[in-house]
């Protein structure tokens, strides 16, 4: 497929020797754009933790330049031993953040190709590691592409659409998944109007979401999560389009703390809610929302995080769940890489990969 | 009415001299315990603007003392000039914020007794100006209790209750409004769960509502706004108790951003939520929550304030509403010093002040 010029992922890549992975630190935008290099797995580790790398393609695609490169380094090893590194440090990887399905889904999937070719000289399985994780990555833009193809066919000349926390190209590739409609569309000479929830405690919606679509010229107003409300009831909201970190076998979807909220409000002004995110954010191993895993984080970042001084008395007990899980019946649809998906979804879900 | 001993006001009183008004600097809280002293025009009005005293009976009271405070100071004037300074000034001062009934209600009154008194000199105009702000603060004390102690009859041991913002004794005078109850069945030997929003931007939730609780000792967690929806969906929300700035005729209030939101989120899960505050905060001539003037504030509370470095790109647009308006619908009961106002509202507000 031939895809735009500007497809290009810029946040994740290879330097040019393919010794190391390069990310935009996404904790220091929109102050300061800077580049980390990274071929150290405690390093990679906390690049995921810490949010400097973040989406949950995003963490896929980061997962598996990692372990290329972290795996280079081990070329003059005995192919046992090789292997057992290997699988030890993936498995360490994994642990980086729990919700998200796209990290062990991108790490699984790197395995697969090193048991198949357990047998080969070290040098060609770290070869075959390293064309799998350019696989990942090209294949996300592609998916991209295709969602937000999808996503614009639902949009019309000056809708007004909400968003919460960023799935935009820095938390996927290129066109993100649930930014990717407004950015094509743009493209395209449409206008929208876009409202951005800040998306506390960490603030992806007001650091991330704005400075992209800022950087693209598409009209965004930037509101606090507690905001959603009235600007809905104003009748400024015709969409909201969320991305999902992990969509399951009934359409029940976790996301973002605070997307669960949106979207009961949209339901109360009447405003139709989609999720957009690849195919591989659908884990039809994963019966209801209620088995996902949701991950808890330090209080810290609701007290003390990016401020002068705290804002809260110091040790009051806080409640930090990274993500909500969104109930399938405030979901209007599920825009994948494939098409879209509607209700019944735990029949279409299903459909969708027997394809 | 005997009230107990700890039912001094602490948050705003007049020197011992009379002469200024003194207030604990809520901008400041809760890392130091600041206290302000005042008695210009123009810094009373700023306090007010700022955030310094908030809450919309505790504004009411800091109006009539400033005034008080500022009339003495034109002692010597002669009665004409004296009662055009304290018009004007008056005029000024309630243009601090447009939202909050308890402003110009305040103002209002003492406004009353200037004219009432019209005739008499100076000095006894003046007088009489202190005795009715006395008088103010003393029924805000009085309805403060009475509040809680209605609203104390709809809580039971061990309930969990979410509040939002603070209309706590810093918004008021002792007990206060919203957290009235939790205090007083605190006292009682009562355990409640409390779970505060953080309240953004300005943040009345993580800094003052904890405070409060936490110094009465009441088990209290905070929580960024958007995860209210999770909170809610785990059990752990058993009512909603939140303050008001103005209850229209129909029932419809303004509360602090965000509220309309949390209403919604409570209806879904079948939550009761209640608006607790005084009657003078009931404003008949206002049809419904449409009538409303809503304060439109400054994007960098939402840009930059409280952070190390601004979280938004440079000039990126903001949308930041101080209030928005909850429909009636919404609400369960509004409970007042003269007792709870239940549903049909329109019917029932009328009859709470034909009694």
């Amino acid at each position: 497929m031939q895809l735009p010029e500007q497809m290009r992922p810029e946040n994740i890549c290879l330097s040019d020797d393919r010794k190391k992975v390069i990310i935009i630190d996404q904790a220091s935008l929109p102050n300061r754009v800077e580049y980390l290099t990274l071929d150290q797995p405690e390093e990679c580790y906390r690049a995921i933790q810490t949010l400097q790398v973040r989406g949950a393609p995003a963490i896929g695609i980061f997962a598996a330049f990692a372990m290329f490169v972290i795996a280079q380094q081990w070329e003059e090893l005995p192919l046992e031993e090789f292997l057992e590194k290997y699988r030890k440090t993936s498995e360490y990887l994994n642990t980086a953040r729990p919700t998200a399905v796209n990290l062990s889904w991108a790490i699984r999937r790197l395995q697969r190709i090193v048991d198949e070719n357990a047998e080969k000289p070290v040098k060609d399985v770290i070869h075959l590691i390293g064309k799998e994780a350019d696989r990942i990555q090209q294949e996300d833009v592609e998916m991209c592409f295709q969602i937000a193809s999808h996503g614009l066919s639902l949009l019309k000349e000056g809708d007004g659409i909400l968003t919460h926390c960023n799935a935009g190209p820095l938390a996927t590739s290129c066109y993100g998944t649930a930014l990717g409609p407004m950015l094509l569309g743009k493209e395209q000479g449409m206008q929208f109007k876009v409202f951005a929830d800040e998306t506390r405690p960490l603030l992806q919606g007001a650091r991330l979401t704005t400075y992209e679509l800022q950087k693209a010229g598409i009209d965004v107003t930037l509101i606090c999560d507690n905001m959603a409300s009235v600007v809905m009831k104003n009748g400024w909201v015709d969409k909201v389009f969320v991305g999902c970190d992990r969509i399951a076998a009934n359409g029940d979807f976790a996301n973002k703390i605070g997307t669960s909220g949106v979207a009961i409000l949209a339901n109360y002004y009447h405003i139709p809610v989609y999720t957009l995110g690849p195919s591989s954010t659908i884990d039809l191993n994963t019966p209801t929302g209620a088995d996902i895993p949701i991950e808890l984080r330090d209080p810290d970042e609701i007290r003390t995080m990016w401020y002068q001084k705290p804002m809260a008395p110091k040790g009051v007990p806080c409640y930090n769940p990274s993500f909500d899980v969104t109930d399938h019946s405030l979901l209007a649809g599920i825009v994948t890489e494939k098409g879209i998906v509607y209700p019944p979804f735990e029949e279409n879900l299903k459909r969708l990969f027997q394809k």
